[in-house]
């Protein structure tokens, strides 16, 4: 027997996950751009060469600075090359990024600055006055440095970067935290999340697979997704592995602006929320001529559901759609939604409904679908909650807060309702508490919401559950009627029975002027509960 | 302040990159197809379910039979299903996976048995023989396991699978061993390099990203490369993580047998080394009607260079070379070889000389050229070593031989020269014990061989240096005229001289009948040093 036998270690080199090794690599992507619109519309090009370089400088300038490892740096800013320095340089001096979404309340985004404990925050100059607001609410940053104009009375980022001089950086380890984003909390108060290096780059690796995202050094990539929304969903990172163009819109998210850029700069991948791709195809459709667009163009939709008649409007737009679930606690790719091989002999409709299902998980990710008697048959029939583990999900949040959201096996609970069908592809039906639970029975609000608001006379309609000494919980409906009209909760409730099993059916329809709903469009229906929180049947 | 700030470590979950993650993935593609060309020529088709599970079983066998972590089980196989379920089963068992290249000398395989510290074996029937005489040359094992005909006195690997009722399996950590490779050692003997959970996941992770061997569920890869070359290139593991079909070609690499799968097989993607590639083009070249191959078949050559006009041929055949490189020490992708963006305006003659080059390294490699004035300006002309760092490089050699292959700052010397382009694109142009150092400047024995061999009298010419008083050393070349022809010292000297430095002229020129060879056809340079130790210039 020899000295190997037995011996359980490999011979590999020790070479951690770790920042320095993607600024290297982006140093080599050289001359390829990276494309900003400034907040006076014109394009401003620079290169992945320049951009690794200033990210080097500004972690050397944050290290002589004072800004020591774990330490919080802020940014208030939109999508444009110094933000991507940031994602790169800040991590590099061994600090944690934190995107503030310049989306929240000031009171909101000052309560999660002092949550995470920001030391330094970089501003663009077009935000100020919101960040003075941010201010007033009670934030209080160490140092403000402001990206682009001459401010008053404030430091200028440039001013920080020339005082990079080389020094000493900070030994970087995998586990180390990288960047911090925070839920957007509409139950509760906001909670942290914190990407480690090696969650970061596992993430942005594996979403530019050709089966994920599928990036390469040829594609030109626009994210308009926010990089203060889950780290733009990792794609700088994943462009920085791959060395493509990256285009970055600024803060001009309108169809004219994103269309100008898709057609101008052309543009191979594009990645947003459904509402924004909702404007952009009502613009192209308006047009007097077909734009221009780059043969092979896809349009990634995360963030939200891409609803089924969406995907096939951009099919007919020849800007297909890819259709990717995630949340801030999964950093955030989750599922990506692609017609297997095996479904390639069905129809396109058929097809349709399996990308606009949420998909499949991506190597290194495992998911369940789990009810009360366990992992559920893969019968696109039974539902459960979605779990899901692996290496870049949320393990905690900070300060230890809810630990009931992580099963005994190590899995994430997403509170998301979800079906499997034979070919383990994922659909989301709900949120847990969106569901009623009737007589030990899940009873989906959504889908019947869906079905009254197919019925002649419903404008809108909301279902939650009320509680009901004997079912524990049986549902009622909240209607809106159009304009002139309406109908008997009978008729309602026969016009719904051919669809669901009895016990489906609501109690009672309480008709209303209106129904309220979140900044983001959908049912506020912590409102609706609180209000028939006493509802008798 | 709270107590996220100052706090170094992440929120996300502990998620090791083990063996295990990779077979419940493997187990995740249902019905996708592993087709093996069994000894008897018949095709015999089976699942990533059903391998997943007799991989599982296996794991649970090997446990049951006493393998402890780190134990050696050796594989004495061809490619096909029984050994993709060795790849996953043996590491989810903590054991070390021993590919034993059967196409060298017994008694050198009895050697790298023995260094290894082999403790039990599983061998093709067909291999038998070839066993035999391996342990005849003094290999000992534990047990062993035969596959395919009922071998007399020999235990059945079936019958192992059947004793893996379900038992407790060891804890994998990421970086314990996973295979063990030896480098085939022209100078010296054997090096072994054992692969970790770790450094395995990671590379077929990114063997599949779009620019590198691009992997996709839809794809069905025939890895040609046999599984006891570095792990066969990875292949099996970036398939069972993407979930394509999977062919395998069993004994059979005859270009007759390789046509006929990739055609029945409808193969999208192929990998093997030029050789056999050559044998491919050649048989379609004389078939008389074009064969029906699948669009988009790509053909991956690594193993030694493809030179342009296989490159060449194979466009022409609508079969596209994807070139790439590495060794054992690299596990092995290294550089893979695409036209890049900014070369797209290049002539075709350009591009196919770009994708004759060796290429660019993957994400999370890094690279460097290397001469005694450090790294090497990126001119395309200025030569050094290249070097190469990153997590699935080889950190040292089994046993701890020959520790200056390492450079100080962590990059394992490839010991071969290369030159780098503006484009970054690496280009080896001798190995490091090829070159001929004359007063202390290099000179390119290949380079002078390529070009002797345009000489018509040339059949064959190689290029070694001897001993030089003044000089240290100074080239001569040894050459084989062809059948009746000559020409004298002047005559070549005259030839060469317009092509090259006048300092790299060969001093002496001798005649022989044949040069020596090694088995893979590569010109025996140790032999040829050897004869002319001691030649007086």
């Amino acid at each position: 027997m020899n000295a190997a036998a037995g011996n359980t270690l490999g011979t590999m080199m020790s070479s951690p996950l770790t920042i320095d090794v993607l600024v290297r690599r982006a140093a080599s992507h050289g001359d390829t751009e990276i494309v900003s619109r400034t907040p006076d519309k014109t394009l401003v090009r620079t290169t992945w060469k320049k951009v690794a370089a200033r990210a080097t400088r500004l972690a050397h300038a944050l290290v002589r600075a004072g800004v020591e490892p774990g330490d919080r740096i802020a940014s208030l800013m939109w999508n444009h090359s110094e933000h991507v320095e940031l994602y790169l340089g800040v991590p590099l001096a061994g600090a944690v990024l934190h995107t503030l979404n310049l989306r929240l309340h000031p009171d909101e985004i000052a309560y999660i600055a002092a949550d995470a404990g920001d030391r330094m925050i970089i501003v663009d100059d077009v935000l100020l006055p919101l960040f003075e607001k941010i201010v007033a609410a009670g934030a209080k940053f160490e140092r403000v440095f402001v990206v682009g104009a001459e401010p008053k009375g404030r430091e200028r980022y440039e001013q920080l970067l020339e005082s990079g001089e080389p020094t000493v950086l900070p030994t970087l380890h995998e586990d180390q935290a990288l960047g911090t984003c925070y839920t957007s909390g509409t139950t509760g108060k906001p909670k942290g999340v914190v990407y480690t290096h090696r969650s970061t780059l596992l993430h942005s690796l594996v979403l530019a697979l050709p089966d994920q995202l599928s990036l390469a050094r040829r594609d030109t990539l626009m994210p308009v997704v926010p990089m203060f929304h889950v780290m733009a969903w990792g794609l700088p990172y994943g462009a920085a592995f791959v060395g493509c163009r990256l285009i970055m819109p600024g803060p001009f998210l309108d169809a004219a602006n994103l269309v100008d850029l898709l057609v101008g700069e052309r543009v191979t991948a594009a990645a947003g929320v459904p509402t924004l791709w909702i404007g952009i195809r009502d613009l192209v459709l308006a047009l007097p001529e077909k734009p221009e667009l780059q043969p092979g163009l896809r349009m990634i939709v995360g963030g939200s559901a891409a609803p089924l008649g969406l995907i096939r409007d951009f099919d007919t737009l020849g800007m297909p759609i890819v259709h990717a679930w995630g949340m801030t606690e999964t950093s955030p790719v989750g599922l990506v939604s692609r017609v297997p091989p095996e479904a390639d002999d069905l129809d396109y409709e058929a097809k349709l409904a399996i990308r606009a299902k949420q998909g499949l998980p991506p190597p290194l990710i495992e998911i369940d679908v789990r009810n009360e008697e366990g992992s559920v048959p893969h019968d696109d029939r039974t539902v459960g909650e979605l779990v899901i583990r692996g290496p870049w999900v949320a393990g905690s949040y900070v300060g230890g807060h809810l630990p009931d959201r992580w099963t005994n096996d190590g899995f994430f609970r997403t509170e998301d309702v979800a079906k499997i069908d034979a070919m383990g592809i994922v659909q989301l039906t709900d949120r847990v508490t969106d569901l009623v639970k009737s007589g030990g029975e899940w009873i989906s609000s959504q889908e019947l919401e869906n079905a009254l608001m197919g019925h002649p006379a419903v404008k809108e309609a909301a279902v939650i559950g009320v509680q009901h000494e004997k079912w524990s919980e049986r549902p009622i409906a909240i209607v809106v009627f159009r304009e002139g009209q309406s109908a008997t909760a009978e008729a309602l409730r026969a016009y719904l029975a051919p669809s669901f099993a009895k016990f489906w059916l609501p109690d009672a329809f309480e008709i209303v002027e209106s129904i309220p709903r979140t900044t983001t469009g959908k049912f506020l229906k912590t409102a609706l509960r609180k209000t028939y929180k006493d509802y008798k049947l």
